[in-house]
Parts: structure tokens; C-alpha cells; sequence
């Protein structure tokens, strides 16, 4: 970056190619790169940073929901696959597998594996079925349930197309697990924890979702019900936010889940599971980046107040840098939602037009910029990352100081307003034929930023045959959305009666 | 656990059998139990609950000395090791190894592996050298300097003999990587980080430590210099805490980690790395537990004081219930180092007296029992679980509440202080020559609760073939304490003239 401004930040922008403007946000945003290790990616600081923002709220809604954190092994026996064969099939394709347990030097000096395992070990892709045999143990009488219990975990998914943040090989994430006496109890965590993953993709990430139920085909591998939220990226695109499901018996049964009844008898527990991941993070980028970087909700970000000392040759340095700290300091007892504000002082040795840049590229909600003459005028001069538009406002410093929080507030509103409208003016409601269904996917090959594709809300008759006529599009079903008026129509697909609303789009 | 009060809760007691108790205090104080898979461990609520308070405190610490967390891959190609012989040379011969990528059902129908990869991927044992490659993208020049960055992740080392929470295939830890301009930065920072171990394990996990450096035969594989803390356990082993490493130019030269200096010429950086692990909950455990269970230091309890209110069938339970949620809503405004503090009600329907049991093996600092009569005095009934000799105490409820942070203080001192008690006893000094030191050692084939051993604080020539003679004995060097006294003496292996003290033990 040099300090010639240049026209955006990120090049190419979305308009010119969208997919290739992820790769580069994702990158100059500090959030994530690929490493040398296929499909892998390094998190890094301020991506992270986000990340552990978004992990201290979501542990707090479990721990508050009556959930506790455990850990359990990375390693799965691959016997422990055998026993559910519709899990085992969903994730088959796309294991690492452990095989052995040291390497040795062979006779030309090459490192090899050795010590071959007597049963190869699966990397957990998922933990349903190591936490079911844990749980198995445990579980005995109705007394011990219900079993309410959560992991933070790395999980591996060996991806053959991996897209960074979004399909890599390794990634990070959370999965709930509970065991329940009865169906309805089991149902109701599932619809609360979806509940919960709502509110904080809403309310933190600043992005809206349409909260709804996955159609069979579309279902978590054993699962009897999968909820989802789904989200609408910047092109248009699904991305699926978090699903809960409810796992019947399927679990109890395969891991042997059994206790004795307030009655007596012996029974199969409900089980369910709940997920969120690193992926959220590519969801932030598609729903708030623009053409010159992140814009991070700031409940999520790292540092929420960034400020840039303006240093020039002749600058009284010594006097602005303490002027800054003491800026930082006052601004260190303002608070967001009642948690101190999250500020940083940039006092790096780089020209103070590439630091600015830097903070907005990464996204930082207030980026503040403080010279000889802001002191001399008692003005903060600061910037709003999601108003960049409006360029440098001033302020006087005790006003900037008092109405921080407030400011931040209205940028968290700012930005999950600004993703709604969008999605508001690309979700469409009035396709009603298969005819005017294929010409709207058909407009491009692909989706874009400028062109018109996005979710299709229809009604659909529930055929599974008629899906079919999806695949060549790239469409699947979304979700069956929970609010539904209950009205009779006709099927998008086959032209047959339906009651049912879907939503169709292309997905990540 | 049935209501008649056992004369120990733990069986067999540390004085009978040491390493039973061990297994047996793990598991009942709900911190572990070991999987079905072989050599891994599931880390339980309570359990797991402790090391989140552990990472909160040392995250807080890692990021006050500047440092930020990243995430890097699990998995490190096979390649990468082979660049650092010494490096590959320690880890090996414990190294998990993924060969496939998918499962596949074979003739008979049953899963095998399948997709064998082109190169095989380590499962990080440590991850200098996947850190490495990335910091060699990442420095250009001596502005880029210091990089200090930490990551939170799972490490596997395939264990021959595991012990829970000591030697598993699986462990978490934290490991801290940083890269510097000069030697004197470098090992500014690997001192600065093990003072900041030592200062935690000290005053949070309320263990004293040896801080010292270790013998070039008992390095970390690829290092310059270790430096380390050393604690006392209860049968007067050693077990290494932390360590922390000055790495030279081994992984720089190996990653080729280069920048322009400030004169314009190519460099090396100086490296280090830094871990703590999961396998501080053994040395919890081994320095504080007793016969009745574990005893977690106030500061990393995931609850400070616990509530079990006593219900009879007479008892008025609506009264005393609503009594208890005010008594902790009272408490939950009192603070312990200024952070409000963390308080339990126990509501399970079980009988009151195995609450408190349960309660005393977890090791909560404090557990209230309120019934009835209590409630009618005004007063509150507690146990220090540090003090259990002391029997129920009763305090009039406002004074309580007012002393409770006072009192977990206290608890916090009193385990601190009783540790150091029990290590100074067992600290020996007035070893002068091999016969003592022989003697010493050879009273049992292995260490005890009852029995007298524990440190030798001796004199030691240096010379690394002497250490043979330590072999039979199953004892080791465990450090070379920072505070020397300087004078020469004769060296306890050789009897040749030394000024150097170590630490002599056997350890975990």
C-alpha cells in the first residue's frame, strides 16, 4: 500500500469479479490465507480476533441456555462410523484418516510412516458419534437427563474445491450435543438453539437470516429434522449460518443411549446437535465487505476505535502521542452494551495514510486520525467505515468522547439495515411458473454482484422427483422458512397444488 | 456416593496407593475420564471449566506482552519436518500420520481407507515449523520485527504409556511463537514469557515453582536454550509446567525466516516458542488434591462457592429456595479480585449430603448448606474444602457475604502456602556426595506419599556423561535454578570440583 490512494482499496471490486474480490477482501482484511498445506488456511490476528468476539458471545447464550463445554477426542475409531450408515455415508468421502503412529528413516534416508494402528482412526468431521458412546456411559436413569453439553473444536473435511473461510480442509467451529427424555423436549432445544444462533448472527454479525426447516434431501446425515438459518451474500448467493437438528433416535440407537423411565422401562434418549463455524466469518466478508475492505459490526470487532497519529517532519510527536494516550484512555471508560470500548492506538513507524488504510481495509468501525492542529482545536477527526461516503467528520473531543458508544450503536444498526435492504430487494416472491423460475436462474451462468439473482420465495408441492429440474441451474431448496401464510397455490416446479413456501437459490 | 459418610471419598487414600489415587481423584472430582479410544481422554465439565479459566487468565497475560492469536493448520506435511533433523529426531517416534483422505467400502462391504495422499500429513506434535514457513512469507524486513503471535490448539504426541491429563495422544495447550531481530531481544522475550508462567502457576493455580534452565540432554528438540518451572508433586516428583524456549537460528535457517536489517544486510531472526497444556490439571490435582477429592484454587474454580440448600420432606422448599437464590444473588455482587464472583446453587433432586459430597470432590473452594434453621438464625453454614478439619463454620449471612472475597482470598494463600510447606520439607540441600545421593534415592524403587523423597539441590560438574550414573535411579536433571550462590564445591556424581546447583528428581 502506498500512499497514493488508490480508487478502492480492493481490486478487483465485486462488480468486476466477485468471486475473485473474495479472495482478495479475505486476504487484505488481515482475516485469513491459504497455507502451504492443501485445503488449509491460517486464521489471522484480526480475523481471529473477530472470531473469539463472536466465540465469547455465543459460550455466554450456552452457558446461559444451561449448557456446559467439554472436550472430546479428535480421534474416532472407525468402527464408531459402522454403526450409523446414513452419518457414515454423508461424510465418507471427505475423512482424513490416521493410519499410523511414527515415522522411521528407510534405507535411503527418507522419512516414512510406520507403526501402523491395528484400526485406522477417522479425524472427527463431526462428533455425534464419539459424544453418543460417551454419553452412553453417563446417561442411565431420567435423572441424568437432560444431558446438556457443548464442544469448541477443530473439525476436517477433506474439501475437494476448498474456498477459503468457506470449505477448507480444517476448520473451527462449536457443536452442541444433548440427550432429552422425550420428543417434545428434544424438539424444543433444537428450535431454542436455532433461536440462539439467530439472535447472535442478527444482533452481532449484523446480518439477517430466514430461520427454517431443511427439506430431506437436504437433511444432516441421520438426522429426522435439520433447522437452519440462511443468509443472502453479496451476489446473491445462500449461505447456510447454523443448523440444529434433531436426531431422533437415530444416535441413541447406534451408540446404545438407554435409561430407565420415571415409569420404569427402558428408552431410547432424543438426541440433538447444533453448529456453527469459521465459515461465519466468509458470511461477515459476503454480507459487509465492499470495494475497499471489511466493515466489521462492532460487537465483533477486535478494536472497535482505531487512532492514527498524524506525524508529520515538523509534527511535536512527543505531545500527540500523549495527547493519544490519554484519548485512548477516556475513551477506555466508554462503554458498548455496557462492556468497555475496544480502542487501540496505531503507533507504528509506517506514513500515517497507510495505517489509516490499513484499519479500513480491515474494517475497524471508527477510524480516528489526530494532528498538532485537532489538538490546538479540541476536535476528534474520525471516519465511519460504514459511511465512508460522508469522508472525515470533527467533533469536539469531549462530544466524540460522550457519544462513542452511541455512534457505535448506530453503525451496528447501520450495517444489519443496509444487508436487509439488500436482501429485501433481492428476494423474490412473485415467480410463480417453472418458465418464469428458469428464465430468472438463467440470467447468467453464475450469480454476480450486479445482477439480479438471489433467493426465489415459492411455493413448492414436496416432490422429491421434481428436484431434478434443479440440478442443471445450480438451485437447491433452502429452507422451508417457519413463517408460511398457509395459503393454497401452485407448485413452481410441477405446476401442481401447493401449500408450502420455499426458498430456492444458489449456495455456498 | 450413598449418604453415609465415607471416612475418605477417595479410595484407596494417597498413603496407600499414590498412583491409584491419582486415577481414582481424576475421575471423581469430574476433570477427566479416559475415552474408548486408546491413549485419548475426554476432559468433563468441571474439569474443562478449570482450564477455561486457566486460558482466560493466561490469554489476558499473553496479550498485555503484545502478543496476538492466530490459527494455524493440524496438519504439516511430512516435508516440513525433514528440513530440522534434531527437531524431527524428538518427536518422531510419536508422530499421528494421516495417509488417506476418504472411506471406502472394499468387497465385503466394510469401510476402509481410501484416496491415499501424495504426502503424508503430521497431526502437529508443535507446530515450529509450520509457524516458520508462514513467518518466512511474512518477514521482509527489521520493521516486521518483533512478530508475536500465540495459538490455542489441539497437539498430538502418540504416547506408549498414557496417564490422564499427563500423556495422552491428545492434549491442548497454547503455544507462543515469536521472531526478533537480535539474540538479546529474543531471550528477553524467553524469559519474559516464563516469568509470566511462573507468576500464574503461582499465583493462580497456587503452585510454587523452580525457575531454571535446562541441560543441554534435556532441551527441546531444535533448541539453543530451555527454560523452564518446575514443580514439586505430592509424592515429591518433579513436573515440568512450562517451558519456554530460545531457538537461535535452528527454525529460522531451516524456514528461512530472512529480513533486510536496519544496515540493508539479509539476516536471520531469532526465534522462540513457548506451551503450557492441559497437563497442568494433573499438577493441580497431584499438588492439591487430597483423600477427600480435589481442592481448586478460588481464582481458577469455575464456581467459588456452592449453595446446596437442605430439604427434608418437613422443610418449608419454596422458602428456603427463594432464600438461596437471594444469597446468591448477594454473593454474585461481591468480587474476588475485582471480578464478581462465580457462585452455584445446587437445585439436583438428590439428596443434600450428596451434593455436598460431590461438591467437596470437585474441590469448590466453598460449599454452603442453608436449611430451615439456618434461615430462622440468620446465619450461613460453610465449609472451606482447604480447611475441612475445621468442620462447619457458621457466620452471621451480612458478615459473610461481606468476607466472602476475603476468604477465598485466604483459601488462595492457604493452598499456596501449604504446597510451598510440603515442597520445602521434601526440598533436600545437604546432599554432598554420591553414596548420600545414592542412598537417598534407592529407598524406594519408586516415590510415595509417606515416603522422604522429593528434590536434591546439589552441586553438578556439568560433565553430560556423568548423568549415566542417574539412569538406574530413574532420576534426572530438572533444571539449573536462576538463583545461584556461586561458591565451589564438589560435584554430587563425580566429586570433581562444581559451582553450578541443580535440581536433581524424578519426575512426570
Amino acid at each position: 500500500m502506498n500512499a497514493k490512494t488508490p480508487k478502492t482499496a480492493i481490486s478487483p471490486t465485486r462488480a468486476e469479479n466477485y468471486s475473485e474480490w473474495y479472495q482478495k477482501i479475505v486476504r487484505a482484511s488481515d482475516f485469513a490465507e491459504l497455507s502451504g498445506v492443501r485445503g488449509c488456511q491460517i486464521l489471522k490476528a484480526w480475523g481471529y480476533g473477530v472470531w473469539e468476539q463472536m466465540q465469547r458471545d455465543l459460550d455466554r447464550r450456552f452457558k446461559e441456555t444451561g449448557h456446559e463445554n467439554y472436550y472430546f477426542p479428535i480421534y474416532i475409531p472407525l468402527s464408531y462410523f459402522q454403526r450409523e450408515a446414513e452419518h457414515v455415508d454423508g461424510f465418507a468421502k471427505e475423512m482424513a484418516i490416521v493410519t499410523h503412529h511414527r515415522l522411521t528413516k528407510n534405507a535411503e534416508g527418507k522419512l516414512v510412516p510406520d507403526g501402523e494402528l491395528e484400526e485406522p482412526l477417522v479425524i472427527r468431521p463431526t462428533s455425534e458419534t464419539i459424544i453418543g458412546e460417551a454419553m452412553s456411559k453417563w446417561i442411565q436413569s431420567y435423572r441424568d437427563l437432560p444431558l446438556l453439553l457443548n464442544q469448541w473444536a477443530n473439525v476436517s473435511r477433506w474439501e475437494m474445491r476448498p474456498r477459503i473461510l468457506l470449505r477448507t480442509a480444517e476448520f473451527l467451529w462449536q457443536e452442541g450435543h444433548t440427550a432429552h427424555e422425550t420428543h417434545d423436549e428434544a424438539m424444543a432445544e433444537t428450535k431454542k438453539m436455532l433461536d440462539v444462533y439467530a439472535e447472535f448472527v442478527q444482533d452481532y454479525m449484523a446480518v439477517p437470516v430466514i430461520k427454517g426447516e431443511k427439506i430431506a434431501a437436504e437433511r444432516f446425515p441421520g438426522a429426522v429434522t435439520t433447522l437452519c438459518i440462511e443468509a443472502m451474500m453479496q451476489d446473491g448467493r445462500a449461505l447456510q449460518a447454523g443448523t440444529s437438528h434433531y436426531l431422533g433416535h437415530s444416535f441413541a440407537k447406534s451408540c446404545n443411549i438407554q435409561f430407565q423411565s420415571r415409569t420404569g422401562t427402558l428408552e431410547f434418549a432424543h438426541t440433538t446437535s447444533w453448529g456453527m463455524s469459521t465459515r461465519l466469518l466468509g458470511a461477515l466478508v459476503m454480507t459487509h465487505g465492499d470495494d475497499n475492505g471489511m466493515k466489521v459490526p462492532p460487537r465483533l470487532a477486535p478494536y472497535q476505535l482505531v487512532i492514527v497519529p498524524i506525524l508529520r517532519d515538523d509534527s511535536p510527536k512527543d505531545e500527540i502521542m500523549a495527547y493519544c494516550e490519554q484519548l485512548k484512555a477516556d475513551l477506555l471508560c466508554e462503554t458498548l452494551d455496557g462492556n468497555p470500548l475496544r480502542v487501540k492506538l496505531d503507533g507504528r513507524d509506517i506514513p500515517s495514510t497507510d495505517k489509516r488504510w490499513d484499519w479500513i481495509k480491515k474494517g475497524a468501525p471508527l477510524v480516528l486520525e489526530i494532528g498538532a492542529k485537532d489538538i490546538a482545536n479540541h476536535k476528534v477527526c474520525f471516519t465511519r467505515r460504514d459511511k465512508m461516503e460522508d469522508g472525515k467528520n470533527f467533533e469536539d473531543r469531549a462530544t466524540f468522547i460522550g457519544n462513542a458508544g452511541a455512534i457505535l450503536t448506530d453503525i451496528q444498526h447501520a450495517l444489519y439495515n443496509a444487508a436487509l435492504a439488500f436482501r429485501t430487494q433481492r428476494l423474490v416472491t412473485n415467480i410463480k411458473d417453472w418458465a418464469a423460475f428458469e428464465s430468472y436462474f438463467s440470467k447468467d451462468a453464475d450469480n454476480s454482484f450486479t445482477g439480479g439473482q438471489g433467493f426465489v420465495r415459492a411455493k413448492w408441492c414436496g416432490d422429491d422427483a421434481s428436484l431434478a429440474k434443479l440440478e442443471p441451474l445450480g438451485v437447491t431448496v433452502r429452507c422451508i422458512p417457519f413463517d408460511q401464510d398457509g395459503q393454497e397455490g401452485t407448485c413452481v416446479l410441477t405446476g401442481q397444488p401447493a401449500t408450502q413456501e420455499v426458498i430456492f437459490a444458489r449456495a455456498y
